[in-house]
C-alpha cells in the first residue's frame, strides 16, 4: 500500500508517518520509484505498536526507539525479547537501600519466591525492574505501618501466576514471533488499565454478593 | 498518648500532625487541659490512611477530606462505603460518546458483565467509575486496532473475582467496621503496584519456563 493508504487505514496522518520514518522508530517502505514507497501489513502493526507507546504510554520518543531495538532483535532468547522490552520502559527508582522498610521488604520478597518455588524471578532478582518495583511498592506499605508479608502476599501472587499463564497462552495465538513481542509489548502499557477496571468491577460485584449494595 | 508520641509513632512531624487537624483530615483529640489533648489508636490508624492517600497516592487534600468523609459516613451501605470511597479518587474523565471506539468497547463490556453473570456490575453500570475505567481503557485498545472482545476478557475477569474475592476475605480479619473501610482504602492506593509487580514476576517465570531465559 502507499503511504496514503498506510494513513488512513492506520488512523495516523501522513505528517506523523513520516516523524516516525525519519525517527526511525517505523522501518522504511520499499522503494518502488524515487518518490514512491510501498508499505505492508508489517508496517500498520508497527505503527499501532507506536502509537501505544507514544500517545497512550507517554513513552519519550527515545525510549520508545530503545523499546523497538529490543523488540527488532532477532539474537535475544524469547523471554529477554518478551521482558527486555519491557525493562526499557519507565521504571520506579532505585530503591534506598539505607531504609529499614526497603530492607525488610526485600527479605519478604526473597521469602516468597522460595516458597512459590520462582527460580528465575529468584535468580534475576534485583536485575530484573519488576522485582524492583515489587520491593518498591512493598517497602511503602511496611513504611506506612502496613504489616505485609511473604504469606499475605502468596495467595495473590499464585493468582497473578494464572493470569500470566494466560497471557502467554493468548501470545501463543499469534503467527509470527515479531508478533507475538509486539503484542507483549502492546499489551504491558495498554492492557493493565484493563486488568485494574476488571479488578475494581470484581471487587464491586463480590462486596454487594456478600453485603448488598 | 500525647501529641509527641502520636508523631514519633506514627513518622509524621507534629508541624504536620497540626496541618492535618486544622485541615479537618484527623479528628481532635480528647482535650485534657487548655494546651494538651490525648489521643489514641484510631488517631495512629487514620494518619497512616492520611498519609498513603496524600504522600503515596498524591491526592489533594480536599479530595483526601471528601474519601474520608465517606469512610466516616456510617449511614452509608458496606459495599457503598468500600466503594464510595474509591470513588473520590481521581477518575478517568467522561468517554466521548460520539466515538465508534468508546460504543464498541461498550458493547463488549455488556457482552462481557452480561456472560460473567454480574448482575450488581451491570445494574450500577455507568454509574460506577470502574465501570468507565474499563470502558475507557478498553475502547482504546479497539481504537488502535486491537481486537478486544467479551470472550478475550472473560478469562481475566473470573481471575480477577477470585482476587476480589481474596481482597474481602482479608478485610474481614479486621476487627472493626472503621478498619475495614480504611483498609479497603488503603489498599486501593497501595496494593495495585504491588500487585501490578506481581503479575510482572509471574510473566517472567512463566515465560522462563516454557521458552528459557
Amino acid at each position: 500500500m502507499r503511504l496514503a493508504e498506510l494513513s488512513e487505514r492506520s488512523g495516523v496522518s501522513t505528517a506523523t508517518i513520516k516523524y516516525y520514518l525519519r525517527e526511525g522508530l517505523l522501518a522504511p517502505g520499499r522503494q518502488v520509484n524515487a518518490t514512491t514507497a510501498e508499505y505492508d501489513e508489517s508496517h500498520l502493526r508497527r505503527l499501532r505498536l507506536v502509537r501505544a507507546l507514544i500517545q497512550v504510554g507517554r513513552v519519550p520518543v527515545a525510549t520508545a526507539r530503545e523499546v523497538l531495538g529490543h523488540v527488532d532483535d532477532e539474537s535475544l532468547g524469547r523471554t529477554i525479547r518478551l521482558g527486555a522490552a519491557l525493562w526499557a520502559l519507565p521504571q520506579v527508582p532505585e530503591p534506598d537501600e539505607t531504609d529499614p522498610a526497603v530492607a525488610a521488604a526485600r527479605r519478604e520478597v526473597d521469602r516468597l519466591l522460595s516458597s512459590l518455588g520462582w527460580a528465575t524471578a529468584r535468580e534475576l532478582g534485583p536485575l530484573s525492574p519488576v522485582h524492583r518495583s515489587l520491593v518498591v511498592a512493598l517497602a511503602t506499605l511496611i513504611r506506612l505501618g502496613y504489616a505485609w508479608d511473604a504469606e499475605l502476599m502468596a495467595p495473590y501472587a499464585k493468582l497473578m501466576h494464572q493470569v500470566a499463564m494466560r497471557d502467554l497462552d493468548f501470545l501463543e495465538t499469534h503467527g509470527s514471533e515479531a508478533e507475538r513481542v509486539e503484542t507483549a509489548v502492546a499489551a504491558a502499557v495498554l492492557f493493565e488499565p484493563v486488568l485494574r477496571a476488571l479488578h475494581g468491577l470484581a471487587q464491586e460485584e463480590e462486596s454487594a454478593r456478600r453485603y448488598g449494595l
